[in-house]
């Protein structure tokens, strides 16, 4: 099997094998390691679940001819970096296109590039070289945020809610008036950028108040091992045992005059200033709620604040911090709306994690004059269940946990450029 | 003795006696109570530790007639909330003035209001009530934090200063120049107030992040038992083994694209994800310090957003939070400077954690038709030794530890209001 770029299209051979990999990208984080790739080995059937591999040129719908369309699947696989060795047996496992299957031994894919984004594609690269004889192929880490929110925004259909009141809410962007926004991506750390366009951004904030700040602290305090142990553990937890409210300082009463009701924290973790009690004394599960609503609060504050600072409304969270977590997601929202007095909107993206991978992703050009990064083709109704041409993200793919832990997601794109650029024949 | 408003004048009998409190307000908050009393047991001397009390009415130096001068010392001490008893022990021990000696004991005092501010005037009024029979008469939180912001701001010498590099620089402070300003004060939260003039102000933000936090986190993190504890603890630590750097990401490297340097805190606790540590295998001493720096910076970052938003560059600091840590306030400005691109300054207030109960203090109102707060007098060099009309607060004055382990400060202040106005004679 061979890949070979042609006037910046791209095409494929018959011989395809399970498990092959087209195009892959990966974003290396400081607890997270992201990874987005795109495989043709799906078999066709007649819905969204398992669509059709499309083995030759086809029509984009648009009509146009230029382009031609590569059917299959995007995958969403995450590892923790200190979990790095997982990582490398994963890709190890795959079989990397362009160069047959003999190309999963690492000895036969020494000149593959792969596209890499985060801090870890600086860390990692002689790790990735030597392991898999892979290059990691930069790509600079707020450029793939903002590239892989954009992508989602404009092409994919339900990506976008609210989550007010216990409800999501789908929201439907009118790419007409996406821009400017605020993109906060809450990882290890957390990035807050003004997004004016394609290309076009500015970090502007940020705060060393994260995710990694929750299970770091989480850990400390509760003993828990994993993120998702501790977000189960706040679930079932009251804040009101640790934090102090304003009700506690005010007798139980309001303090109407600033807009405080007496049951707004006043201090996180306040109360366990006064109280003669150790950590012992304290429930794991009322600790992790505690550590949530602080963290979750305060990003949604910085954010807020950030979003005033330049007349942005929309507010738009990305990063695995938030895992689909209701009391995460409840407090992000109410902290927006209650200092923003409802003028600005926390909106979440289905595919959180993976805004950085995407867009490092996305940057594999074809060689063209008028590069042509992948694209999600809009799904045509009429036309979905016999060409496979389909595109958005189903609600049903998302967060299925494989034997690495690993979110599993997947979505069909259009592909219109070289795969691998630069490498050359095994 | 008896104390009598005459014309809006204050009139003193000859009689005093040791320990009499002619004025006394209190600022009751979540984790610990402030008061400020006035007293004229002092005796004179003729350098500024040890004032001459004057016991008659004098001139003010500008040549006001209509006004006179009452010397005296004004202290400051604070007790933790939690041992409110001792708060209530030492009350009963001093002699309230206008009912002399014998009205130290609660059964006579019960007719004595006294200015009481912070949530706890609501939450401790029966208490106050029941064991010394004293009335709380509340001023507002927020009021009496600027207006105790505002009365050092004008009236002391010294009072506020820049942290820069490890050194503090006095900053004279212009009152023509003076608003508009955020005033920032940690206690066990943190309120962020803009202050547009005397009584004109509006709480524009907060974070419940504050002490109450560092001291809460920091005893289910350490077990230690006090703040001062607490920050000596941080005082030792050394932050990078437990939060992840920029540089723990980026392999070494700065990440200066978004002008972050390889030591800058990507995520606070960060590393504690990752390593397979428990709570015991960290040395209480570096968690302190990234308790310490995770909350300073975080309000130092929120601090300058709200300083941004309303385009002021003087942020004042108080609370205490703050308690003239060398680190705590190297952070908070490097925070604020790191923001603002070096546009903003934070500036600390050296009676940081006493702006509540001094606001409440200079709510005591004359019966005139102008009224007239408590005032500093500026310090006149030349009769500095011979009229004690003095004023400035002393560097020396400042941080001396009583058995209660309160923070004794002193100054003079000119009086011409009536002290606990509507009180009857006992």
């Amino acid at each position: 099997m061979e890949v070979k770029g042609i006037d910046g299209k791209l095409e494929k051979s018959d011989s395809t094998s399970a498990d092959e990999i087209s195009h892959l990208s990966i974003d290396i984080g400081g607890s997270l390691i992201k990874i987005v790739y795109f495989s043709t080995n799906s078999k066709c059937s007649t819905n969204d679940e398992a669509p059709t591999l499309s083995k030759e040129r086809q029509e984009v719908p648009n009509g146009d001819l230029n382009h031609h369309i590569l059917s299959g699947r995007l995958y969403f696989v995450k590892f923790e970096t200190s979990k790095i060795e997982d990582c490398i047996k994963f890709l190890s496992s795959k079989k990397l296109q362009k160069c047959g299957a003999q190309c999963h031994h690492s000895h036969a894919v020494d000149k593959i590039k792969i596209k890499a984004t985060g801090g870890g594609a600086f860390k990692f690269a002689d790790l990735f070289k030597e392991k898999l004889g892979l290059t990691l192929d930069k790509v600079e880490e707020m450029e793939s945020l903002v590239t892989g929110a954009n992508f989602l925004l404009k092409a994919a259909n339900h990506e976008v809610y609210t989550y007010i009141g216990g409800q999501k809410e789908y929201v439907q962007i009118d790419q007409n008036d996406l821009y400017p926004y605020l993109l906060v991506n809450i990882g290890s750390g957390v990035s807050m950028i003004k997004v004016d366009g394609d290309g076009k951004f500015q970090r502007v904030s940020g705060t060393s108040v994260g995710g990694g700040t929750f299970l770091g602290l989480g850990k400390l305090l509760t003993k828990c091992q994993s993120f998702d142990e501790l977000l189960e553990l706040s679930h079932q937890g009251n804040n009101r045992v640790i934090d102090m409210l304003v009700g506690d300082i005010y007798g139980g009463l309001d303090y109407s005059k600033i807009g405080l009701a007496s049951t707004a924290i006043a201090s996180s973790f306040g109360k366990a200033i006064s109280e003669n009690k150790e950590l012992e004394d304290y429930k794991p599960e009322d600790i992790a709620r505690s550590l949530l609503r602080m963290i979750s609060n305060n990003i949604g504050q910085i954010a807020y604040l950030n979003a005033l600072r330049f007349g942005l409304k929309r507010i738009f969270l990305g990063g695995f911090f938030i895992r689909d977590h209701a009391y995460t997601m409840d407090t992000i929202s109410v902290a927006v709306d209650f200092w923003s007095k409802g003028e600005a909107k926390a909106m979440f993206l289905r595919h959180e994690g993976f805004l950085g991978a995407l867009g490092a992703f996305m940057n594999y050009k074809d060689g063209s004059t008028d590069p042509m990064p992948p694209q999600l083709v809009e799904q045509q109704p009429a036309k979905r269940s016999s060409s496979c041409i389909v595109d958005r993200i189903h609600n049903s793919t998302r967060v299925q946990e494989n034997e690495n832990g690993a979110t599993d997601c997947r979505l069909r794109v259009s592909s219109s450029f070289k795969i691998y650029d630069e490498v050359k024949r095994c």
